[in-house]
């Protein structure tokens, strides 16, 4: 599907007026079914429908892997994502919480339990990554953002190991981006433990949920954390680094993963 | 409250490793309680709660207008605003609908209706305001985002005459800003059919429905529209401009109440 359309503008320039075609990018409404039952609809960037689905349950807690899913079929005309789970009486169950909704671009809804934190396990790992792969990892992730450049519209998430980025996702909403990259990892069975996420968009509390559920140990964002972001971070063991532009970046959590030379 | 917060960081820079303080925005919990029920958590920047607690109920369509509201009590500390309204079995009516998630930065979740968009009533007022003033209004918004400045971390939202901005609020959600605008707005007795909108976030379907429902005519941003979002201000009578910075600005639907000279 398209990811971008062309329509009819008039720009304004300095006292000219042109009237020209602009592109704007693709807000898209996926709902998912969840075993029969309308669950939620996401407004979402159309790509990769599969994984924002896996994803966005899996950061959610309505599923804890892959492998509680029997199918999913995604109806891109109609934007629907059907999901078949094993065990439709435990989802049931998993569904029970509270409603939070949340500061986050992107899908920013969250049937999120105060103590849903709390329930993440601390991340132990002993993951280390120098700070000049980092940078240079930042340079790779800002050199792909597409789709960003053409519109001016959406964010990017990608997945990296200290050399190389191996998943990447660009979405209207930065959470749906994040999802998609937790999705993609799952259905392609990526451990997580040893990655690092970077973000073009704020690292929020959410944002910081999503990477702590999945066991990601360093978020790396081209802008600012929030305080409530760093002090979770601080809790739970995630590295949070914010401001990672040219040769420079601001390390506001679990500074021990960075190897400085 | 404050509305930032130095926090301890290391500073990379070049090689450089500097131990240091930095102001990171807050990120603030705050429970709408509805008639003694909990209804919804929204993440925020911890000012104006009165006016996003009521912006909030009108955007989502819960309240019509402030009328419906007996009694608004915040509680900062424990981060609670409780609501009483004056009919509570009208409220319980309104908050049957269907649940969307979106892209918005900012609160994000919606009680959101399919057919929200076409309840909202098309704008027909015959509003006008010169380019050159909506780029001078750009420039004095653009002077007052000083959290952002600070932090890097939040969107302004503002409400604008076509010669001075009336409103301005920042949040770390654009739609929590919005709402703090439709909130204030609300609260002060201020006609919105004859305002611009002007924001440093990007125009989703989520902002777009939040202006029609306020009945605002024009909606100005220094970032893009989503497709969506145009094609529901074509529908809605909104003007919606995006990237007006300097001297410029793209029209993505109803120029004609745009004057160029």
């Amino acid at each position: 599907m398209d990811l971008t359309k062309g329509i009819p503008i008039i720009k304004y320039d300095n006292g000219m007026v042109l009237p020209l075609e602009d592109m704007v990018v693709k807000e898209y409404a996926l709902t998912i079914m969840l075993d029969g039952e309308e669950f939620i609809t996401l407004l979402c960037t159309p790509s990769s429908l599969d994984c924002l689905t896996v994803g966005f349950l899996l950061s959610e807690s309505i599923i804890k892997s892959k492998s509680d899913i029997k199918r999913i079929r995604i109806d891109e005309e109609k934007g629907i994502a059907e999901v078949s789970t094993i065990d439709s009486s435990m989802i049931a169950k998993n569904l029970h919480g509270k409603r939070t909704s949340t500061t986050g671009c992107g899908k920013g809804s969250t049937f999120y339990n105060a103590v849903d934190s709390i329930s993440c396990r601390k991340i132990m790992g002993s993951m280390e990554i120098d700070a000049k792969a980092i940078l240079e990892l930042m340079r790779d992730f800002n050199k792909r953002s597409e789709l960003f450049m053409n519109t001016g519209g959406v964010h990017s998430v990608a997945l990296g190991t200290d050399t190389d980025i191996m998943l990447f996702h660009e979405d209207v909403g930065r959470h749906n981006a994040m999802d998609k990259i937790v999705g993609e990892a799952s259905l392609k069975d990526i451990e997580l433990s040893d990655k690092i996420v970077l973000t073009s968009g704020r690292v929020s509390s959410e944002m910081l949920i999503k990477a702590a559920k999945a066991q990601i140990p360093v978020i790396v964002s081209r802008s600012a954390p929030t305080d409530l972001a760093v002090e979770l971070a601080s809790q739970l063991g995630i590295t949070v680094i914010g401001f990672a532009r040219g040769q420079r970046m601001n390390i506001y959590s679990n500074p021990e993963r960075i190897k400085f030379q």
